[in-house]
């Protein structure tokens, strides 16, 4: 097996990314290598998998060629790669970091769940989802005695017809006030997550948190580039739901507080300002929807009326 | 610290890559998000980092957007990146396995070497290149016992407009018989691998070894990538030079013998019609230029006229 260590150092620095005018035959020069690269790919006997490195290599060498990248850029992105791939465990994913941060996996969510009439928009999934959530009634709390302001979310689910849709499925689960889901922790704890089911008119009620902002894991490669670029690690505040109905379209969204100071500045880029809602802030002692005595305990509420594409939307 | 695992699972599968219409309303979705990731780095202080990965986030998203990449795709392009993090190590470097199968090394090579008058061309550097390799004198051996066929390689270093180059200093080094190099075995050996200067005519030679093609590591996620695409893991049989000299920019580069089966399909793209030189096979027994006693073994002598460009060209 070959060694193969970075080559970069070698002509590293030897060139600025001082802008020099491009020739004719340098153009051939560049030209005839993206022909070549992409020629390689000709016998791929998967048509899709072609399709997707023909274009990966066209943008990929589009992007070396129109900032003129130099050899010491070039060794700087291959140790970020490298830094990115080590820090990189089962539940630690720097890539998936790195493509949160860069818009990539928004962007990839919004070619898959496209806009569809009045249809709720969709948001990134994010890391924190857990198959076997518990189930709770309608008005029953999914917090579960995770730490944060009792919050009263209640809404409707319907199609883009405007029928209810009776019997959607609810999941929703969020951050503890101190920025953590019951994931996190290792304790085992199930917390702050729950499903639930519309009723026949499909309105839903329960009890959650009023979300708070935390920062995604910055202590790797992608927190040092947001910090070289000036940028915060912070997500937007935020609930997370994912709605399922027969002959739907799944629907994986977050509800933001609106005046949350961290918004548009979401880190990851999940903010829509169709999904940012009013979390209505009550002072302690204010009468409940559901006569649940909260005490001295100041709460909040909101209204999330959803609307599912119908499947293959 | 949050854990961060493979969203891409929820909904893998759910979405095919047929491609349906985008609406104008689905366009807008998509191209406010890449504004607003651009946005991102409007406050980066380092203008060129913020160049950078401004077109970064232009044509990976436009690359997520033409493809219409589903998220099952987007999950096992993670999985890939992850893969070849785990695989790299101090001495394997699956990302520059990466950058040089998808052309993109050459290409930056390409950015950094532009095309100037007659000067020769660079192409890659490769990982095999070390600092200290040993001094020969003009016409002797830089194999120092690595097997293969000897090659006698003769030419002269000249500047664009005609004038010698004396002193020039020429490092060669390459692989063995068995595609190895030197630094690929446990015994620390020097061998086929030295550096030599040119006469007060800028003219050099030396015996040297016939190249044979070799492959790059391939028992990892890029060799699984080759093979699924249908690419060969073979380099072209190549001679590495790296010849420098006052006031002239430093070239890198190859020579490849003329019909090599592999030639054009080099995995790294490294081969350029200008660097395609005769290895003329002598039959054993053939005086050699020097008077070298070879008994019965046969040799190849090769003849490369090397032209650099001026130091910032």
């Amino acid at each position: 097996m070959s060694t193969y260590v970075n080559p970069g150092s070698a002509q590293a620095g030897a060139h600025g990314h001082v802008y020099r005018e491009v020739t004719p035959e340098q153009t051939a020069v560049e030209e005839r290598l993206v022909d070549n690269v992409l020629k390689s790919f000709a016998s791929c006997e998967d048509p899709r998998l072609q399709e997707l490195m023909q274009s990966l290599v066209r943008h990929l060498h589009s992007f070396i060629r129109e900032v003129r990248l130099t050899e010491e850029e070039w060794g700087e992105a291959i140790d970020f790669l490298t830094k990115a791939g080590h820090i990189t465990t089962d539940t630690r994913q720097e890539f998936i970091l790195l493509s949160d941060t860069l818009g990539a996996s928004m962007q990839t969510i919004n070619v898959n769940n496209q806009a569809y009439k009045n249809a709720t928009e969709a948001t990134v999934f994010g890391p924190f989802f857990v198959e076997d959530s518990p189930q709770i009634e309608l008005g029953g709390d999914m917090s579960f005695g995770a730490v944060g302001e009792p919050c009263w979310v209640e809404g409707t689910v319907h199609d883009t017809e405007g029928n209810p849709l009776p019997g959607a499925r609810i999941e929703v689960w969020e951050a503890d006030e101190d920025g953590l889901y019951d994931v996190q922790y290792d304790d085992g704890r199930r917390a702050a997550r729950a499903h639930l089911f519309a009723d026949e008119d499909g309105a839903y009620r329960f009890w959650g948190l009023t979300p708070t902002p935390y920062p995604i894991p910055d202590d790797g490669p992608v927190g040092k580039m947001l910090a070289a670029v000036g940028r915060s690690p912070l997500r937007a505040a935020h609930l997370h739901f994912m709605v399922s109905h027969a002959g739907a379209r799944t629907l994986v969204t977050h509800i933001f507080p609106e005046g949350d100071p961290i918004g548009r500045k979401d880190t990851v880029f999940g903010v829509k300002d169709s999904l940012i809602k009013n979390f209505e802030q009550q002072p302690a002692g204010t009468p409940t929807p559901d006569g649940r005595d909260l005490g001295e305990a100041t709460w909040s509420k909101v209204r999330f009326d959803i609307v599912l594409a119908p499947t293959g939307a």
